[in-house]
Parts: C-alpha cells; sequence; structure tokens
C-alpha cells in the first residue's frame, strides 16, 4: 500500500485535507477520521457503481452504509434528482451527524455537495472524485449546485467537504477523451499561475497520457494546490477567483453551439484557453514563444485546435454576451500577461477580439 | 411618518438591521441602502399580494422591479414552488447582484430566502414579514428552507436577509387567530430567557390583542432581540439555540396528530409550552405561582390550554420520538428551571413526562 500525498486546503475550521494516489478507495483510515456519525450514503452513478461501489462499501464495512445510484450525464443534474437523494435520506431517516460521500465525476460532486449543503440546512460530505476533472476541478472551492432548463449550476450553495480522495487508480476506466478534457483543466492551471508547472506538463505529457501514478498524482496536487491559493484568497467569488475561468467563455460557447454533450467541457475549454492565448499575443500581451508553449502543450494533450466549424464570429460573440460573467452588458475575459499570469480585463480591444474569432472560425 | 424603532442584529459582515414600527412599507429610505444592484424580485402570495404589493412596487418605483405572487399557504413551501421562483429569475436574465423581497408570512419568507441561497449560488434578499409570527420569529436567525413530504424544513440553507422591515401596519389585516399564534411565540421568548418581559407581557395583553402600535413595536423588538442574543452564541445551532424549540416537541406531536394546518403552529406551540411547564412544575424546577403566571399569560393570549381531544399518551409518545430532535434515540425537551432560565435536558424522570401527557390527554 503505498503512501498518498495530501493537501491542506486552509479554511479555517473548514480546513480539510485533499489525498492524492493509487488505491486510497480500499483505505478506511483516510474517511473514518472525517465521520461525525456513524452513518453514510454513498452517491452514484449507473457507470460508476459496477466498477467501484463494493470496493468503496467493503472499505466502510462496519459503519451504517446505504448508497442511492443516480442516472449517469449532465442531464441528470437537476433538482429532480436531488430529490430522488432527499427521498432516501429521509426515508431513511438520517440525521443531521450524517455524512454524505461523492463517488463519481463533477456531476455526481456538485449534486452530493448540493445534497449535502441543503440537508437539515447542512450536513457533511466526502468527496471520492473519480475522473480526471473532477479531481482537479471539484475537489477545491466548494461549490456545489445543480442545472436549471435556463442555465448551468444557477441553482446552488457553496459548502466545503470534510476530505477528498482522489484514487489514480479510478482513472484507468476512463475513457481517453476524458482523460484530456482533464489535462486541460491542469493546463490552465499552469497558464493562469505557473509557467514552471507548465515547462514540467510539457516535459511530463507522455507519463501523464500514459496515466504513470508518479505524474498523475503531481498534476494533481499542484493543480489543486493552485486552485486553492486562488480562491483562499477570495472565497466567494470577487474577483481573483475568476481567472479559473481561462477558456471558459469562449469554452461555453462552444458547449452552447454544439448542444452540451457533444464537446466535453474540458475540450471546449482546451480550445478556448488557445483562443485566450491568440487574443492575449494579438493584444501584445503574450510573445510567440510564449503563445507557441501554450499551443505545443494543448496540442500535446491531443486537445482540439480550434472550435469545431460553422459557428460565425457573429454567433460567437452572441453566445459570449449571455454567458454569466458578462455583467451589467460589459464583456469581461480572461486573457494572459505571460505565461502564469492570467488577468480579468474588459479593457482590451474590441478589435482584438473580433480577429481572434475571424482567425478560428475565418475559414469554416 | 413615525420613526421606526431598528435592533442591529450583530453578525460581523453579515450584520443587519430589523426595524421595526409602522409606515414601514412606504420607506423607500429603509430598503435602498442595502440594493447593491437595481434589480429587484418581490416574491409574495394570493393572499398578501392585494393587500400589499402596490403599495411595496410603488415604495419602490424607479427601481427594476418583477414580482411573483405564488399560491399561499405551508402545502406550497416546496421545492416545486421555489422552481417557479428560480423561472422566473432566469427567464428575465437575474444576475448575482439582484435582490429578492419577500412580502408575506414564514413561508414566503422561508421559501424565499431558500431560493436567495441558492440562486447562482446566494444573492441578497430583504425581509418584509407581514404576520406577527414572522415579524418575531423568521425576522432572526438566518434559516431558511422548503419542507420535504416526509418532513418539514427539511431541505434549507443558513442565509442572512440584508435587513428587516417589520410593519406593524400589516397585522391589522391579520385574522385574529394568527394575532394570538405569533403572541405564542413573543411569550416562547419571555418564558426562555427573559421573566421581566413576561411580567409586561402580562401587564400589556390588553393592548397586545388591541393592535396597539406601542406595544406591539416593544413586544416584537424585545422579542427580536431575545432571539438574536440566542442565536448570536449559536450561530449553527450546536446547544443553546435549541431553547428556542420550547414547546416545539409537544407542538410537532400536535400539529402531526391533527394533520398540518388544521392547528397553527403557533396555537400548538402554546399548548406544547403549558406542557413543558407543567412538567417542570412536576419536576420541580418551577414553582406553583410561576406555573400560573405562565398559564395566565398564554390564556390571556387566548391561546389553547390543551391538546386536542383525541391524542393518547402513547400516539404523543410516538410522535415526539419521531421528531428531529430525538437524536440518538434520546428524547430531548426544553424545559424551565425558573421563568426566563430554558435548559435542554435529556436527563428527566420519563415518569414525570407520563404525568404530563395523562394530565393533558387524560380526561380526553
Amino acid at each position: 500500500m503505498s503512501t498518498p500525498q495530501t493537501l491542506t486546503v486552509e479554511l479555517g475550521e473548514r480546513s480539510y485535507p485533499i489525498h492524492v494516489g493509487a488505491g486510497l478507495l480500499s483505505r478506511p483510515d483516510l474517511i473514518r477520521p472525517y465521520l461525525r456519525g456513524d452513518r453514510l450514503l454513498v452517491v452514484t452513478n449507473t457507470v460508476v457503481a459496477p466498477l467501484y461501489l463494493d470496493r468503496l462499501l467493503s472499505t466502510l464495512h462496519g459503519l451504517k452504509v446505504d448508497s442511492v445510484v443516480l442516472p449517469d450525464g449532465e442531464a441528470h443534474k437537476t433538482l429532480d434528482t436531488c430529490q430522488r437523494v432527499y427521498d432516501r435520506l429521509l426515508d431513511k431517516r438520517f440525521d443531521r451527524k450524517c455524512t454524505l460521500i461523492a463517488l463519481g465525476g463533477g456531476v455526481i460532486g456538485d449534486l452530493t455537495g448540493f445534497v449535502a449543503a441543503t440537508y437539515q440546512r447542512g450536513v457533511d460530505f466526502i468527496q471520492v472524485p473519480t475522473t480526471l476533472l473532477a479531481q482537479v476541478d471539484s475537489s477545491v472551492g466548494g461549490k456545489t449546485g445543480v442545472n436549471h432548463p435556463l442555465g448551468k449550476n444557477m441553482i446552488g450553495a457553496f459548502h466545503q467537504p470534510r476530505c477528498v480522495l482522489a484514487d489514480t487508480d479510478t482513472l484507468h476506466t476512463l475513457p481517453d477523451r476524458e482523460i484530456k478534457a482533464g489535462l486541460a483543466e491542469i493546463i490552465k492551471y499552469g497558464l493562469i499561475r505557473d509557467s514552471d508547472f507548465l515547462q514540467w506538463l510539457r516535459d511530463s505529457m507522455p507519463e501523464l497520457l500514459n496515466l504513470e501514478r508518479e505524474a498523475l498524482t503531481r498534476a494533481i496536487l499542484v493543480s489543486c494546490r493552485i486552485k486553492a491559493e486562488v480562491v483562499a484568497a477570495d472565497e466567494r467569488e470577487g474577483g481573483l477567483r475568476a481567472i479559473l475561468n481561462l477558456g471558459h467563455t469562449f469554452g461555453h460557447a462552444i458547449e452552447t453551439a454544439t448542444g452540451y454533450g457533444v464537446w466535453l467541457h474540458g475540450e471546449a475549454v482546451g480550445a478556448g484557453m488557445l483562443m485566450a492565448a491568440w487574443m492575449s499575443r494579438d493584444l501584445g500581451w503574450l510573445s510567440d514563444s510564449e503563445y507557441d508553449l501554450a499551443e505545443n502543450i494543448l496540442h500535446g494533450a491531443g486537445l482540439p485546435a480550434r472550435p469545431p466549424a460553422g459557428i460565425s464570429p457573429n454567433r460567437f460573440m452572441e453566445l459570449m454576451a449571455v454567458d454569466k460573467k458578462a455583467e451589467a452588458g460589459r464583456l469581461r475575459l480572461i486573457l494572459l500577461q505571460g505565461l502564469g499570469n492570467a488577468v480579468v480585463s474588459d479593457a482590451f480591444d474590441p478589435a482584438s477580439l473580433e480577429r481572434t474569432l475571424d482567425h478560428f472560425t475565418g475559414g469554416h
């Protein structure tokens, strides 16, 4: 049994550890210290349950554990699905000292976290993210929530987990596209805050794509550390935290234009980051060699080099303007002033945005 | 225009004022300082809207105000009803800087607060409670939420309002029974924390029942002050806050046995407090004269002197044991060790509880 590496997210009395490593699903010692009572509800989905639910349940042997298996997919990240979890909790008379365990990807994590935030006005929860994206994204920040037909994540709450177990073994059953989508998020942390990490990512891309445990563990830990630093400085989303959305405004436009789920979120963000980098170079904020490095890494991770064909610049503008970051009518974008230094700006030359959209959509 | 009296609920950066007085619905100066943006959604119901919505809307003249009118009653305090408010917010593209205004009783306040707590992970809200119960209960404590078919307030969050406007004029359209139910809650604050207030309540009961502005203002302010003191010492419900549930365990049993809505919550709590006082005397914790004063005040407020006929002691026990305060199998009750001094106890002689139930149900 290898020793997991641990990052503590410092949030005063709500501080919690993120354990990263192989075989963590079989480690009751990493879960038990965080239980206030002995009643647990594992929330998972129809894809993850056959793979990992039994292992987790046997790890929790001796505790009073129920589980609920939800349908898989973003389409089920709704209040209606929450209702099924509330039903189970009440039907089985879970009290306020219970703990929910989210076993799955981002949808399961966000939804379970939201139910935990709102069941009897807040109970504990533990995250066991089983996708690379969830391991580096949902593990930090306390964002929980579900979708509304008129917008993603429109209903939610801030609620911190008691601990996070990121078991790199679970990535071996993850489809290749989802590994790459997770790498997009990891690359993002380098782009916004840490150029050394970015260099390391370029050099380690083969090992990462090969799912080598040591490289994965480091990539996940550094990503979580960077996200935690940004979030700690801005827990409730005043300003700095917005840099975590690098590539997201372009990316959301892609996701909306193609219909959610056609492109993975990470794929859309990957293309969006390239667009943000291109625009940053166009503005003179990135050098050619910096842009080339960014492009090189995104390409090396197998991420799309441009948006799908058929989205006109005008359509892009339209979709970006309704993005929730477009407060009070001004479009704010996350751009790069050097690698490892993202900024939030609404003070860019609009012509540069037009050139960027033309470049990436022009021939298509 | 009279000057409202104001209590500030001290909660650090989430501190907020409770303004109490006549005519406050017509005072834009009490609302505008608490708006972060100029978009507001007034949430109210079909009973309150015809009485007070136009007045509030004209007070908010010049701001971008929408309103949503929900069906009246506890039966509609559900996630489904929340969905209607989310729908409106998203349909009208409300952003994170919007403010929700809850215009109505406890159901509207709890539901609107929960939507505010969860819309885009939290937006501002202002309480304009129009019932006596809501003015003294929902104004303080930050509890928001909705019901689940298997339990009241099972889905919720803690979320503090930016300010509260308790307009005593709105009480003139309130049914007599609801005034009395509100008085039960006011008497509760005296019983649990302030015997001087209790004496004043006995002496002022005619003025209160007559809805005289000065007496009402004082009763509301003192009630809110006491609740704020208790809550400030225990914001997230560790221990002390439980004393606010004096009479509630007995009361919930009455409400469940009769079916929710047959007795008003305040009526059930009124009878429940009398039962708790009787049991406290039986335990030797209250003197005869103290018990008589409590009974006298509850009687003077026109509250029921006993539970409805037909609930056997066994049925009472059954209903009390499933109460959410019955953690880990031990029944905890709020009892009085002297007037103005409530305690939470699971260390009482069970025979005393039996005698209490026999006394109050025996002949019926």
